[in-house]
Formats: C-alpha cells, sequence, structure tokens
C-alpha cells in the first residue's frame, strides 16, 4: 500500500476497494502461521548475554569496609552499591537504599505501609480514610494500576504530555480533596509514552500545594539511563525540587538494573527524604533482615561504577536501537499520512505508544493475535484496562529478535489499517 | 567454684562468703576486656565458607526446562528448587512456591495480604476486624512477635512444652473467641528453646476447632534439617494432618536456605493448600514479576538434590555441635546443682535457653554486658520484650568461634551466679 491519502478523504467505493485489497494483505499474513510477541517489556536474550559476566561474581564475599556479605544484615544494602545509584539518580548517597530484585516490589511495600501505618507526616493510617484516592496520567504502566485496584485505591486520570503529567490537571486533582494521596510518575521515557518529565513540570508537581499532608508521587524512574540516542537526558531532581519548595517527604525514587544487568535477578533501590527513608527502613525491619548483599557486591563488582552502568547501557542501545527503528519503518511505511493512527518514536525506555483510529484498538489486538501476534491488550495502559477512547496499544519491542520485530510489526500495520477501514465502512 | 550445694539451702554467712568469691570472679572477669557477642543466630564464617563454590555459579542460565532464569516471570519459583524444599519439608511439589532470600519477608507478605485483603475463608479482611489476636507460645522468635506488635495485632502466650506449644492452653483459647485468628509455631528445633512439636501435639492443633474459620498456622520451620545429632528427627507433616483433619489452609510452612548456604543471600519457600498457595501467588503477582530465579538455579547446582542439602548440614553440625558442647561444659561446670539455673541441651537448632533465678535475667545480661558479654536482652523471648519472671536468656552460639563461645559462657556462668547471689543475700 503506498497511497497516503487520509483514508477519510476516500470515496465509499475507494475505500471498499481499498477493504477488499487490505483483508487479502491480512489473509495472507495468517497464512504465515506466525507466532510473535510484542506484549512485554522484557530484554531480549543477547541483552541479557551483555551481563553474563555476573554469574562467576563475585569473586570476593567482603565489602569495602570489610563486612562478610554472605552473612544476614545491612538492611539499607551495600554502601557501594548504594554509591552507584545515588550517581545515576542524581541524588546524594544518604537518601538511597538497595534492595531485592524488583523495585516494584518496594513500590508494593511503602504503599502497604502507608495504608497500614501512615507515612510521617500521616494523620492516620490511609486503612482509616473513607477514601484515598491516587491520580494516574494515562496512558501509564498496567501494573502501576493494577496494584491500585488491589489495595482498594480509587484512580483519577490525568493526561501524560510530551513533558510529563499535566500539572494543571493535576493541580486540580489534589488541591482541594485530601482523599487524594498520592501518584505514580515515570519520569523517564514513561511506560508507554516515552515522555519525559521537564524539569518545570517536576517542579510545579513537588511545590504545588495538596490538601493531604501526606501527598505522596511514586518517582518510577525505571528507565532512568535506557538511551535509545546520543541525547543522554538526565532526569529532573525530584528529591531537591520537592526538598526547595518545602515538601521534602513528597516524591519516593525507585530504580532497578532489571533492564540493565538481569531482569529477574538484578538489584532495585529507592531515594527518598531522611523522614522517608527511616521511615521506610522502620518498617522494612519487621519484614526482613537485610537484602542479598551477595548480589548486591556481584553488581558492583561488574559495573564498578555508575559509568561502568552508562558504558553497559550503550551496549544495550546497540542491540535495541533498531528494533525501535523497524517499528518505526513499519508504521511509517504503511501508515503515514492515512490519518488513522499516531506513534511515538522514543528517545528511550522500552516501549512505543501506538494510538490507533478511535474504537479500534481491542479489534486490531483481536486480528494480530488471530494473526499470531501477541500485543498487550487494548486499554492496558489504562485504570481498569479501560481505555475511554478504546485506540491506545503499547508496543514492546525488545524481546523479539529483530527479524520478529520487523515481521510482527509489518502485521500490525496491516491490523491496524484493515481495522480502521472495517469501521470506515461499517 | 566445685560446690553444687544448692544456694538457698547454704546459710546468710556461706552466700555472703561466696558472694565475695564470686565477686572477685567477676572482677578478674571484666579485667579480661573481653568483647564477645551470643546475641544472634547468625553462621559462623566457618559455616558460610561451606558455602563458597556458590559465588561462582551457576553455571548455566536455563533450568531444565529451558526457561532463561535470567529474564522475568516465574512467580512461583524454579521448579527444580520447589522440588528440594518439598523433600525437605515432606510435602507434594505442587503446594510449594519458592521466593528471595528471606522467609521473615514471605510471613510478612501472607500475614499484611490477611489483613489488607483477608484469606480466601475469611469473613473480611482483618483491618476490619475490631481486634485480632494471635496465640504466642512462650519463650518464643522476638521477630514473630516484633512482627505482630508492628500490624495492631494482640498476643495471648501459651506455655511451650518439650513437645511444641502446649494444645490445651491453645485450644482453650481458640475454641470461642473469633478474634484469635492464628499463632506462630516454629516446630522444630525451636527458637529458643530447641522443642520439637510432636506428630500428635502437630494433630491436634490442625483438627483443634477455631471460633475464627480464618485460623492460620504460620509453621516457621526454620530449623527443619539443622540436627545437632545422628537424631536427625522430621517435622510433623502439618499440611497432611491438617487437610486430614478438614482444615486444609490452616498451616502455612515457611523455610528457607538463610542457615544453610549463605545467611543474607539464600532462597526462601513457602508451602501451602491449593487454596491457600493460589491465593498468596494472586496477591504477590501484584507486588513482584518472579523471584531471583538465578540464585534459584545458584542453590540447585550447588546442592544437586535435598540429599545434597542434608549432607552440607552435617558439615554444619561438626562445625558447631562442638560450640554447643562449650555452652553445655559452661553451664554444667559452674551452675550444676546449684539451683539458680536450668537450661536446654538441644538436639538441634541454633539456640540454649537459658532460665536463671527468677528476678534475675536482666541484671545477668546487664553483668555480661559490663564484662564485654553481649547477650540478647532479656525478655526478648517474649511480647513486647515482657518476660513476666525476668528470668529467661537466649543464647546463641554459632557466630562466634569456639574459643570465644568457651571464654563468653564462662563469664555468663559466673554472672548467672553473681546475680542470683546478689538476690539471695539481699
Amino acid at each position: 500500500m503506498t497511497s497516503s491519502t487520509p483514508l477519510a478523504d476516500l470515496s465509499a467505493d475507494d475505500l471498499a476497494a481499498r477493504l477488499t485489497t487490505v483483508r487479502a494483505d491480512y489473509d495472507a499474513l495468517k497464512e504465515r502461521g506466525l507466532k510473535l510477541d510484542l506484549t512485554r517489556g522484557k530484554p531480549g536474550a543477547d541483552q541479557l548475554d551483555l551481563s553474563n559476566a555476573l554469574l562467576g561474581l563475585p569473586t570476593s564475599y567482603k565489602d569495602r569496609a570489610g563486612t562478610d556479605v554472605r552473612n544476614y544484615g545491612g538492611l539499607d544494602g551495600l554502601p557501594e552499591l548504594r554509591e552507584i545509584f545515588a550517581d545515576l539518580l542524581g541524588v546524594d548517597v544518604s537518601t538511597v537504599v538497595c534492595g531485592g530484585n524488583s523495585s516494584l516490589t518496594m513500590m508494593y511495600q511503602v504503599l502497604t505501609a502507608l495504608i497500614l501505618k501512615g507515612g510521617p507526616d500521616s494523620p492516620r493510617p490511609w486503612s482509616q480514610e473513607p477514601v484515598v484516592k491516587f491520580v494516574c496520567p494515562v496512558p501509564g504502566y498496567d501494573r502501576h494500576f493494577t496494584m491500585l485496584a488491589e489495595l482498594g485505591i480509587e484512580m483519577v486520570t490525568v493526561p501524560m504530555t510530551p513533558d510529563g503529567p499535566d500539572p494543571v490537571a493535576v493541580r486540580a486533582l489534589v488541591a482541594d480533596d485530601p482523599s487524594v494521596k498520592g501518584m505514580w510518575i515515570v519520569p523517564t521515557y514513561a511506560n508507554p509514552t516515552g515522555a519525559v518529565c521537564s524539569a518545570e513540570v517536576a517542579a510545579e508537581l513537588m511545590a504545588m500545594p495538596t490538601a493531604a499532608p501526606d501527598f505522596r508521587i511514586f518517582w518510577d524512574n525505571a528507565y532512568a539511563v535506557h538511551h535509545l540516542t546520543d541525547d543522554e537526558i538526565k532526569s529532573a531532581d525530584a528529591l531537591g525540587l520537592a526538598a526547595a519548595s518545602g515538601h521534602p517527604n513528597r516524591p519516593i525514587m525507585f530504580a532497578s538494573t532489571s533492564k540493565i544487568t538481569f531482569a529477574g535477578a538484578g538489584v532495585a533501590a529507592l531515594a527518598a527524604s531522611p523522614e522517608n527513608r527511616a521511615w521506610y527502613l522502620q518498617r522494612l525491619g519487621f519484614a526482613a533482615i537485610g537484602p542479598d548483599k551477595v548480589n548486591h557486591l556481584r553488581h558492583v563488582e561488574f559495573f564498578g561504577d555508575a559509568d561502568g552502568v552508562r558504558a553497559h547501557m550503550r551496549k544495550h542501545r546497540d542491540l535495541i536501537a533498531p528494533k525501535f527503528a523497524a517499528v518505526e519503518d513499519a508504521l511509517t511505511g504503511r501508515l503515514a499520512g492515512l490519518g488513522i493512527a499516531e506513534w511515538t518514536v522514543p528517545t528511550g525506555g522500552y516501549f512505543v505508544n501506538l494510538d490507533v483510529l478511535d474504537g479500534t484498538a481491542a479489534r486490531v489486538v483481536t486480528l494480530a493475535k488471530e494473526a499470531g501476534i501477541a500485543l498487550t491488550p487494548a486499554g492496558s495502559a489504562f485504570p481498569h484496562s479501560n481505555d475511554p477512547n478504546d485506540r491506545n496499544i503499547r508496543l514492546a519491542p525488545t524481546f523479539p529478535v529483530l527479524a520478529e520485530v520487523e515481521a510482527a510489526m509489518a502485521g500490525v500495520a496491516v491490523c491496524v489499517e484493515l481495522a480502521a477501514l472495517e469501521k470506515l465502512t461499517a
């Protein structure tokens, strides 16, 4: 298909003819018997291979101070690993706690502790509030939303902009309603839009008045160093901005090496104000004796320092940037100018956000599935999987090999066009 | 001191003379300037050395089924590691979930999930009950009690017997009071008494009527394979007994390799009924994408199978049994027959339970501290650290080297006698 006339401008006859052609393309696609998966932001095997030296580390079992990392203790993590995270996140090492293999788990710990106990500045545990609400930028990360739903927290949405959550919309929600207790932000290369929260937006969010005295921003910096271009942007200094505006306890930063070393066997970290950090460690101390410090030391030996991480991330980029280019090529090649889809060209992170013709996203996912291409369910990037426009699809191109990304995305483009034509001719 | 006349039978003059002598012993002890620690059940460096091969493992990154353990997923853990735990715990592999480095964390996850969501058989989340109580066998493990206190759960005590928690006392507490929702048991070589829960007691506890339909027994089998003698006893089959008596969801088993491989970098597991297990995994799925499967595979490669674990535990025994013998020798050597102390001679586990003259435990700990010997604070083995008789002291001899255990325990014995004489002459 080479035409780039907007489909909406075509005559009924032309649309019908085009539907016939695209149906034939789709039938041919199905006949290929593909079995491809673009569902989740998982590193590919070649990315994991970059860290295989970890399997033979550590060579020592003592940290710099001579502590035996094999034994119990050290609730806040290995100091030298905390230094690496501090450098990467642009925060002081005194703010950092290193944990287990999952930042999602650390977020869950913080959220459940707020519910069960309240934060240092909470009038009471959140479980004793009649209602607790979170502001959810959409589209966003499905696991944030499912965690909130599991814990009975209501979700109110605001739009993501290319510079982060719309601060005007956020401010309107939080200013007068004390039941709005927090929000999640993926500040760098957001899941799924790739948006980067600007310093200005971050400053507004940290400074804005909130009716809740214990308003929390879960600053999930999952992709802080996951650049796809030479422009290795720096995340906004959430802790510094919050402290400067008198709300030091508002943000809690989270990060991990899940998409740096091994997705399932990396290390996670959080960074927070002195009061939040002490509160978190106190809660954590009732549930754990210490993190896996051997894995901490393993990572320290592997990277050396934060620059070691940055150099390592450039190797990831070399492997995955071509896959993102393949997504762009496939979508542009088939859909540019047709007026039935828009998509992001992210400069970092793990996702491409594809908005199709309103009312066709679920249909596109079904068509793809029937052609052997697994896509994240339509609506996943919205609370309760409810995309009010049925137009959003999250594409995750890192896990399949390049040829599979190319094949899958060529197929997705066919499905997007077919679903649009079905709708326009209905 | 060689006399073994009960001190209570001595005349006032004899007591006074003996006090003078023992004070001199104590002064001599202080002059040695010791710096010894018997506070926590930590493996010694030589025990950790037994597992140093782990530092170079795994050699592969695929499990038996070909799954890449480096990546995300596998919420219930590596199947071959689950098999090892199933064998060690005497349960079916289908009941087992392997997690991170801490069984304490898994207990906390289960407890907080019961509070926030309720179990599969709960009328409502425990947070919606006016009061929640747990039965606490005493003396017991301080971290169980502090976790309950942190989460606002009231504690009611029952005595530990040499065969486990006194089932008559337990039954009386749970039969009519629906707010009594659970209890903790360390069934094998209990912390701190070394008691082993007999099959008969276990059967009674699993079968007893409880007013709460969702009564839970946290079966913390931390020392399931931690034998100190040739009599490698088998833990009672809690899951089987519970299922047979119609209460399949009552027990949840916990265990870990913390005192098998590396205390801080081992793997933990739980085992539960099908309904409990599904419930746990559903909750866990909101908080985690999967455990550190590389560490799972590392342990599988290291042990091979459950018999590999058993053989490994005999090496631990060879290292720590002499330390337990040194405790016994020091206490017997100085205190036998004096009628001022009783202590356990455990056949497994990590602790010796020392009961001193009523009203002197805190004084013994203070005296020891002033002589450079750190002991677990008196009362630690009771809820809210409240030992109503002020007589219980937990000794943990594994971490120091043998000569230090000998020196520390000789000193402890002096302190026990001095505190008793102070009291008897007051």
